[in-house]
């Protein structure tokens, strides 16, 4: 078994307007040194499968067909072993 | 400057419909080996400070009101310097 972890963001030329309602709300909450946040996704996949290579190309097809949109995101990847 | 990343995921004891979407998507897709999918949020906060103690103070102290629901939610932090 491994698990996929997949980080989604906004590209940096991309405003994110829920980020920037956060920060106002920071700021109003006395959080003055916050000067920008950024939304995100965060999505773990488990694989019923221990090849580290195939779960990695799978998961960059899933990233591209399904859970980024690339015009606006970045992602990146990471794969770990789930002990048992 | 300090960049706080954090990463809000569902207890394990929580279910997570969208989750159960995405797997069926992906079965329907042909990714047969995905057992399991769970949606999080990733959330990055830029700080103009560069005490990491204090900022890992704030950091948790906005995700416990503001950006966590602590009754479903499980939270971890990374706070990592900006290189300028």
């Amino acid at each position: 078994m491994l698990k996929a972890k997949i980080f989604v963001e906004l590209k940096p030329s991309v405003l994110d307007p829920q980020g920037k309602a956060v920060t106002n709300s920071l700021h109003n909450l006395g959080f003055k040194d916050v000067t920008q946040t950024r939304i995100g996704k965060y999505i773990e996949i488990v694989f019923d499968n221990s090849d580290k290579e195939d779960v990695s190309r799978q998961t960059t097809e899933i990233c591209d067909s399904l859970l980024a949109n690339l015009n606006t995101e970045n992602y990146h990847i990471e794969i770990e072993e789930i002990k048992s």
